[in-house]
């Protein structure tokens, strides 16, 4: 078991009614005048935006907006928001959304200290460069990414295609709105992206588990839940306590401190590979990006090192015969789902691999649990993703 | 699902070396003078103590001592804790050891703001006197209780018997340490215990659970991972790997935000009973009462609700037929380990039960999952435990 530093200091409200609390944790923050960060227009039809605004009446504050954060988000929006926040003297950033604007509004909320933002971004430990950031509240209306606890954020460079991400403590939210009926009857895609998403963060945060950690055992049993509760939602999109499980796994799976990493190694090439393929075509949803990847990167592991003992375990939980059929099994679970399970689905042909392999290293060159990311590695994974 | 708030604020280092630490904590909390809380001499074996001395001198630090903490630690000892505190202005408390010295150490902690420490016990809501509380450093010594990641202390009040608790996020401790080494080769009896009580903890913050929320699938993973761990120990306690897993299975089982209780409602009836026993007989080890006490109360709350959801799903990873074996399978673990499986075995006789129940239900007349507890119930309980 590998040692860990493990803190989650955001202060989470979950459950109907959570959002009550909104004007509470603003006040008691001393927020006076924050930048809201928005998608298109889902935060008007689910109340989200409406809510915010009302807490922020209640306090009798002003505030400014941007609105417009797409999946995949940009460097340019980020930027956009950085000028606004100076321009105004904003003293916070109040992400209303999911993982696009949450990593929007924390790359805002550090950035505004920055002369360059995109060296933040940079392989060789530009996060050291993050030395603050301006407080961030959340008010969360899709999980997957769990990006509402923890202290990471991505965003794509539109201008080399690059996505990479940043990591501080400084961008952890403060606080965390988790009201289930902002997601009550989201679309199927979007609950199967997510949960795909959050399966895949698992993974990677433990694909090199020894097999006696209490992380490796948590973590199966959070992808069997995960399993469990979209396969229902994609049908029953209404259905409130399977969304509330959901909306608290995401958190297991990627925030609250890295819960799902703490004493494990982590592998992330399924992540480095995808970044590379979404970085490419933005219109691909990361969530379905992972569905088509991680079971291919999975299958590469095992030909490399024998059955994994977190895909034994997870064998078991699915019933099957051995951890070799887990990466089948996957792909069989996300098709019900709705989602694409090759990359011919995605578009992405043979010519474009050697692009992917050269943006997934640029991303990711080792990787804690595998050490280095070699060539014929990332091929065999896009060959096997290529169903 | 429930709702729920949720953070862990405390700052932990995890594994070898993580007493290195243990100095830029303290500098960063400004301490200047803390009260170092202390057991008996274990402290002394393992280097906790001198660990922590040397830290201190590094800094060029001054501090007091309280020594001689004991398993249920009394009001007495608090008390003198306070004193000292008072009279030479200590800014900090720092225990060095197990559950008993955490909890003395955090109320004493809130205990030197208090005019009178035991009203915060007081049962209806005497913890809302709590109103700040000096920081509090943990260097662990003995996992089980979960007290060196949550907001809880027991304490006994030796004059009338009674073991209460007081819960407050002022007394959360702001850093801990768990270095490994000062459990490696601790007595499989100690094991046993804090693993009995890690166990516990889990089934009575989820013995409500419905069935989809994802508390009552990780915590089934995380007592699965604590029999394992300490089936291995009691047997060999040198064994690292496990030894590091059932350190952090305790803190999943009752700390991290209560991270076990999230969306599930609790029924803590087996501690209110416990609370009771080694309220009476202060000789009885907490977790070795437990042992004893809560399959008991598995038995009565499934013949009165039927087979409870988290129950069914343990059957399954037990490998067994139906919850309803879940009790005795429990028991014979326990046994297996070295501890105590019946009431006769603690000298526990039946003229003690009206005793037990009038200060079980002193100690918590309801349960959030069951309601009123009721005296029929208590002694049905205490007859099941008398095996």
């Amino acid at each position: 078991m590998e040692n860990f530093f493990h803190q989650s200091p955001t202060r989470v409200h979950f459950g109907e009614g959570a959002v009550s609390k909104l004007a509470g944790e603003i006040a008691a923050l001393g927020i006076k005048h924050p930048l809201i960060v928005l998608g298109r227009s889902s935060a008007k039809k689910t109340g989200a935006y409406d809510d915010t605004i009302s807490a922020l009446k209640r306090l009798g504050l002003m505030w400014e907006e941007l609105w417009g954060v797409r999946p995949n988000p940009t460097l340019g929006k980020v930027l956009e928001g950085v000028e606004i926040a100076r321009r105004a003297g904003c003293d916070s950033v109040i992400a209303v959304g999911g993982g696009s604007v949450i990593d929007t509004a924390k790359t805002i909320a550090a950035g505004v200290f920055l002369k360059d933002v995109w060296a933040a971004f940079d392989r060789n430990g530009g996060s050291r460069l993050i030395k603050k950031a301006l407080p961030i509240v959340v008010v969360l209306t899709l999980s997957g990414t769990g990006s509402e606890t923890n202290a990471t954020a991505v965003i794509t460079n539109e201008q080399t295609g690059d996505k990479w991400n940043i990591g501080s403590p400084h961008i952890v939210p403060k606080v965390t709105i988790m009201e289930p009926k902002y997601q009550i009857g989201l679309p199927p895609k979007l609950t199967a992206t997510g949960a795909a998403d959050a399966i895949s963060h698992i993974l990677e945060n433990s694909l090199g588990a020894e097999g006696h950690e209490p992380t490796m055992f948590v973590n199966v049993a959070v992808i069997e839940n995960i399993i469990k509760a979209a396969g229902i939602l994609v049908r029953k999109p209404e259905e409130v306590s399977w969304r509330k499980s959901l909306m608290w796994d995401a958190a297991l799976a990627f925030g609250l401190g890295r819960l799902s990493g703490l004493g494990v190694r982590g592998d992330w090439l399924a992540h480095a590979i995808e970044h590379a393929i979404s970085g490419i075509n933005p219109d691909i949803a990361h969530g379905e990006g992972l569905a088509v990847i991680q079971p291919a990167v999975l299958k590469m592991r095992m030909e490399e090192n024998g059955e994994l003992p977190i895909l034994k375990r997870l064998a078991g939980v699915l019933g099957l015969k051995s951890a070799q059929e887990v990466p089948e099994a996957l792909w069989e679970i996300f098709a019900g789902w709705g989602l694409a399970t090759s990359l011919k689905e995605l578009g992405i042909t043979e010519d474009m691999w050697e692009t992917i392999y050269q943006k997934a290293v640029a991303f990711r060159g080792t990787t804690r649990a595998f050490g280095e990311v070699k060539r014929e590695q990332v091929f065999k994974v896009l060959g096997y993703a290529t169903r």
